[in-house]
């Protein structure tokens, strides 16, 4: 009530027809939308719920009339306008579940080493659900996308509804041999964990690109341009790139780096918490999620008890139930989705403190830095050093 | 001389017909030959000589005359047995310059840490080459490999024709999509630098596996299977598996851990050597190369002269000449081959020793970590972490 007269009162807010959130969401920046759920709720359930799934929005949520909606396809020698009916119908539908991490998961340690230039994300800038759609593949095939267009093409861009005042749209590209490839798994989904997509996830159209970095999964998606070119969107050409500790916003040069694509092996703490207290001669239990881009698989989670001195291997889980077997590794290259992990083990005696650190191993034996100083970077992105939490050990009465 | 009456007098030592070579090599092991050159020698040229390549043997070198020579191509519907001639005019040649990575490069660090079980190799069990043959993807489309053929089959097994006094083979796989993917770049290749490959190298056909770990490039092959299953040899199930710091001998289970296949992230320097003297108030030259496996591209090489505390970003250099524009990258997931890199700068003021460092980041900006202590494991394989060399800072003598 009170947020319809705010909207009524201000006809001229962009933001004005933003949707409702979850109040468990944590808020990095309200216009844009910018949340995260809480850690321990992420480790609860290997699919996230849609409504606790991190929010990163650059722009207005843009209310699209699925009714009238049509996606372009242009750059390709049968140019292309779908509307949703046509997506749905035309094409097979696809569904896979796949992991989207913000490239600035996990920036606020950086922030602790030095001041960066971002939203203070903590560690679960990150959640896992299963999308269906046509795939892009199909889509650029229908086109008349053929052996000949990988002589003169080499991205797919995509554009966004959602606009800055100026009429600019958000932007983004991939390479055209990930779109291409029957084993990229590449979606146009229309549907997020069975329903269609909610309002802040893109609805009614946004690309899932499995294991690339979230910022090229383009919601709201109004054209896809395949191209010799990256997109020019400021957000591929001038942001979303990882640089050296010693560079600075005096010397960046952002031609110097690639745009993030695939992301690399990461992994966290969801439980305890930093700062919990355990209590001394019981078993703690160490939970957490661990992911890796490119579709390798995680295969090993390492955690330590004692500051690094020891490692001992969690166990992990896929979508499976609590006792079940394990799932099915799928075929290499085509891991989208994280591995939940657990260990439950004593604590090492006589400390009061504990620092309890995670770091995961993926498919081609990608390992995390240990430390997160030697990869901070003016962005704060790609923060993926060894996850570290203290714990306070409560001593017995006596 | 001397070595023929050797050979005359011990005429069952199996590795009695073993090539001649190079003397620059630094030996691991006369028997199977194991060999890797003097580290400066390696970032002298982009594409490595092929008398100072790396040499990895598991088992004797075989002697195979080219003339009766036979590859067998099993587990399709139509099984080949092709004459190297055949494999030279049936199918078209191909050329790709990749670089080749023994799994325990860099083993000896590992071996300061705690003993582990292998060859002691340096930095240098690495090496570039350019390599030419038949695309493994057209022998088995020939052979009759279609789409139906994933339905029942993961793997390629190949069968080298080096045995051990038991008649057993060397043998593993690789995974059938890397083998049937036209951006994959699998070779069965005859020659190595443009000319047939020496005996070391696997005269008269090896398999060439860009971005996969040496031990998976099978030298003198004598069989491809296609097959549901991975290769039942030592080397693929008991072997080059990574495990966690705290598994030993009496925890280990091999069948835990996948078989090794992409590399992650690697970078050493080659010059200066550790223990060396450099000259106060000079600069400095450090060299040294860099690779990622899985064709994930080398994108920056950061290179610090005060222990880590700032970092420095390195020229890259492909095989372009000195002074030429920098060579245009490969496509995505197609960057086979390493980067050689230089970084001059003056040293740190009033040090007498300065711990020189260097940190590879590839395209999916995958890191190295900082340290080795907490990737240690019990076969000392993927050895990986940052690396150190100490050298001593000459003062004018005053
Ligand atoms: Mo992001
Ligand atoms: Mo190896």
């Amino acid at each position: 009530e009170d947020q319809k007269r705010q909207q009524a009162a201000k006809p001229s807010d962009p933001y004005s027809s933003d949707p409702q959130r979850h109040p468990a969401l944590r808020v990095n920046s309200q216009k844009p939308f910018n949340a995260e759920p809480p850690p321990e709720l992420l480790s609860d359930s290997y699919i996230t719920p849609s409504a606790i799934f991190f929010k990163r929005n650059h722009l207005p949520v843009p209310r699209v009339d699925p009714a009238s909606y049509q996606l372009q396809v242009e750059g390709l020698p049968r140019p292309l306008s779908l509307s949703l009916q046509e997506l749905k119908t035309r094409f097979p539908k696809h569904t896979v579940t796949a992991t989207l991490q913000c490239a600035g998961n996990r920036r606020s340690e950086m922030n602790k080493v030095k001041q960066v230039k971002g939203l203070n994300w903590g560690i679960a800038a990150i959640s896992n659900a299963t999308w269906s759609g046509a795939r892009l593949r199909d889509v650029l095939l229908a086109a008349g996308c053929g052996p000949d267009t990988a002589q003169w093409a080499r991205h797919v861009q995509f554009e966004g509804l959602d606009k800055d005042v100026t009429g600019t749209t958000y932007g983004a590209s991939i390479p055209l041999n990930k779109a291409l490839s029957e084993d990229g798994d590449v979606l146009l989904a229309y549907e997020m964990n069975g329903e269609d997509l909610p309002a802040d996830h893109g609805y009614p159209l946004r690309v899932v690109v499995p294991g690339t970095v979230g910022a090229r999964n383009v919601k709201w998606l109004g054209k896809v341009i395949v191209s010799g070119e990256e997109s020019s969107s400021h957000w591929q050409q001038n942001d979303y790139k990882g640089f050296s500790p010693s560079t600075d916003w005096d010397t960046v040069d952002f031609k110097s780096a690639p745009a993030i694509q695939e992301l690399p092996i990461q992994s966290a703490i969801t439980q305890p918490l930093d700062g919990a207290m355990v209590e001394f001669g019981e078993e703690v239990t160490v939970r957490g999620y661990a992911w890796s881009g490119g579709g390798r698989e995680v295969v090993r989670v390492d955690v330590s008890l004692d500051g690094g001195k020891t490692w001992q291997v969690a166990q992990l889980r896929s979508g499976e139930e609590e006792g079940e077997a394990p799932a099915p590794s799928p075929p290499p290259g085509r891991a989208w989705a994280w591995k939940l992990w657990e260990l439950v083990a004593p604590l090492p005696p006589g400390v009061q403190e504990v620092e309890i650190m995670c770091k995961a191993v993926d498919s081609s034996y990608n390992m995390q830095p240990d430390s997160v100083a030697p990869i901070w970077n003016l962005r704060g992105v790609l923060s993926n050093a060894w996850h570290r939490v203290r714990v306070k050990v409560r001593m017995e009465e006596d």
